[in-house]
């Protein structure tokens, strides 16, 4: 690096500190406000997980189904916001539709207070799923929908409103516990976004829209569509190996590899291909699962990078029913908790959130008036 | 400071590099790309100067020409914007209409590829005031006003569109120079936002989304609204300072003084307080300025604070016809063409923007099944 530029990206530099998750280089564990994300992937619910990060400890079973019931009395759609969802065009991002909707929302029901965050993100956490369903099955079907079902959860929501195909058990456990698995990560550029304009004082759904519009960045979120776009290309685990090879050959980069914090291993993803395995024998196009186990060892022996969270969740959310744009939306749905946590811990020790530039332009310059230019 | 809490704020801490602009913690001078903010405001106009931060140099008078014909003819509202604005109350914060106005035409004119960034800052520079003119008349006056009017500048368009009383050259010129003070600030809160989602490679309308609502934060931008709010609860400068002495002994925050960088002066504040005065005769409630004096000298002898660019703008800007919940926003159409440059600098040279954090939350803690708890 040259001396006359500063570490970029601010890696491995301490922008402030956290309870909501222990990410250890190593990536020998991840740990939601102590627990270990195994655990939590194999005995709890997303609505347990969220409750967790937001209210700071596990509930009770009564606490959890009060918490449960509150997210479904607030699944109801507001009638201008339907409105904004029908005036947003059927070929946008997904991602840009969560990230007006949450926009619009403020708006007609700000959080007024910042008393009333734990309130406002019942509220969000509740009704993005019924604002992406509502647009998705307005898209796809031309139907205006009733997004207010009886599914119990979250991850019920979600298979109904924005999966294609059979609505099982399993396909709702793989949802809950992929919204797990992506409700909290420390300071990703997500929560960071969050952070620092939670620390101007901002509202809730000013740090909820630009967290939304982070996670749909490439090298964030956006890495499991970008990794589903990849392994669709392949039709053969032969085809993949070769094709990878020849990608990183001409300096391609391969998304949902590597990590800015993991060194060699990403505990997530474990869960996750375990998952896809699973889920791929039932599915019409389960040879995308071979496919993936290609270019994972492709990646690995060219480049001695490990698939991170994003990259097994890829197969295994295609497997699950949902339309590759979809992907990063479920992730953002599930981050909106770890997100709204952040805020609340950087509310309760807040500092504005302003670092310093190196400046690398020119010294002073004479002005020159306009006709001499 | 305790040795367990890293510094907070990120307060000195070099993030990035950047050629925008040159803040210097004396505030001797503020220069954009070289040239001094004193010389800008006292012989450039905005366009001139959003021309220079974004393509990198002052326009000749050809050029210059061409950018604000090109900025005139992408004023138009698309029916779509049109039908969201009418969708958000009458009573909601104009920074959130700006958020989601900005977020709303990113799924109508999606950016694309980053090729297209000037293009997208173009449009967006056009129709923000269009999209906040549009609603604030419809909520003013309940018409749904033409937005596309003959002004050659975006201060004409502000002056047109946003502000009460007489339409004074004097007032498009004042506006104008409000404009560029406010058009860049180097790694401010809202840049800084900006920069870490577009960081994580989003796109164009995610990253000046993200900004608008850190903006909006009084900490940040929300500082003008918030210095205004306080000078209007005064109806003489004795008053102002006996009031303003009683709220220090009190330990309140008084916004508009201080700043993240500058430790002795604010150079943007000595030009808001020239104009300030020089607005405040022909002014129905003129003895404001004499009051904001008031409140200027009871800061500095108790607290030894001067005053930022945002405390002498709140009166200006009062002066010239603006309602208080507008100063904002107003600071927002500005900051555009540098947050545009901003997210042009960071994509040129990127890398995701994820910094560490320190863990201060429990060790592992074992999971206890949910009817035991």
């Amino acid at each position: 690096m040259s001396p006359t530029k500063p570490p970029s990206g601010l890696r491995g530099v301490t922008a402030g500190a956290t309870a909501l998750s222990y990410v250890v280089p190593s990536g020998e564990y991840l740990r939601y406000r102590g627990y270990d994300i195994e655990d939590l992937a194999e005995h709890a619910g997303f609505e347990e997980v969220a409750y967790l990060l937001i209210h700071g400890r596990l509930p009770n079973r009564a606490e959890l189904a009060q918490y449960q019931a509150a997210l479904r009395d607030l699944r109801r759609l507001p009638t201008p916001l339907c409105d904004v969802l029908e005036r947003v065009p059927a070929d946008a991002h997904p991602m840009d539709v969560l990230r007006t909707a949450c926009s619009m929302l403020g708006t007609l029901e700000p959080e007024g207070q910042p008393s009333r965050l734990a309130e406002s993100a019942d509220r969000l956490l509740a009704v993005l799923p019924s604002a992406l369903g509502y647009w998705h099955q307005l898209r796809r079907t031309g139907r205006r929908v009733d997004v207010v079902t009886d599914e119990p959860t979250m991850a019920g929501q979600v298979a109904r409103l924005l999966t294609a195909g059979p609505l099982t058990d399993e396909r709702r456990r793989f949802l809950d516990v992929a919204l797990i698995l992506y409700a909290e990560h420390e300071f990703n550029a997500s929560a960071f976004t969050a952070r620092v304009i939670a620390g101007a004082l901002a509202d809730y759904h000013s740090a909820i829209t630009g967290a939304i519009g982070a996670l749909r960045g490439p090298l964030h979120g956006g890495a499991n569509q970008a990794a589903m776009e990849l392994i669709a290309r392949f039709n053969s685990p032969e085809e993949a190996a070769a094709g990878v090879r020849s990608m990183l050959s001409r300096k391609e980069r391969i998304m949902g590899f590597g990590h800015a914090v993991y060194e060699r291993r990403d505990p997530r993803n474990d869960i996750f291909k375990q998952w896809a395995g699973r889920l791929s024998p039932a599915a019409p196009d389960g040879y995308l699962y071979a496919v993936s186990e290609a270019i994972e060892e492709a990646v690995r022996s060219e480049k001695r990078l490990f698939p991170n969270a994003d990259f097994y969740c890829a197969s295994a959310f295609h497997f699950a029913g949902l339309e590759t744009p979809l992907f990063t939306p479920i992730f953002a749905l599930a981050r909106v908790s770890g997100w709204s946590a952040h805020i609340a811990e950087q509310r309760a020790d807040n500092k504005l959130i302003r670092p310093a530039a190196q400046y690398i332009g020119p010294g002073r310059l004479e002005f020159v008036p306009i006709d001499q230019r």
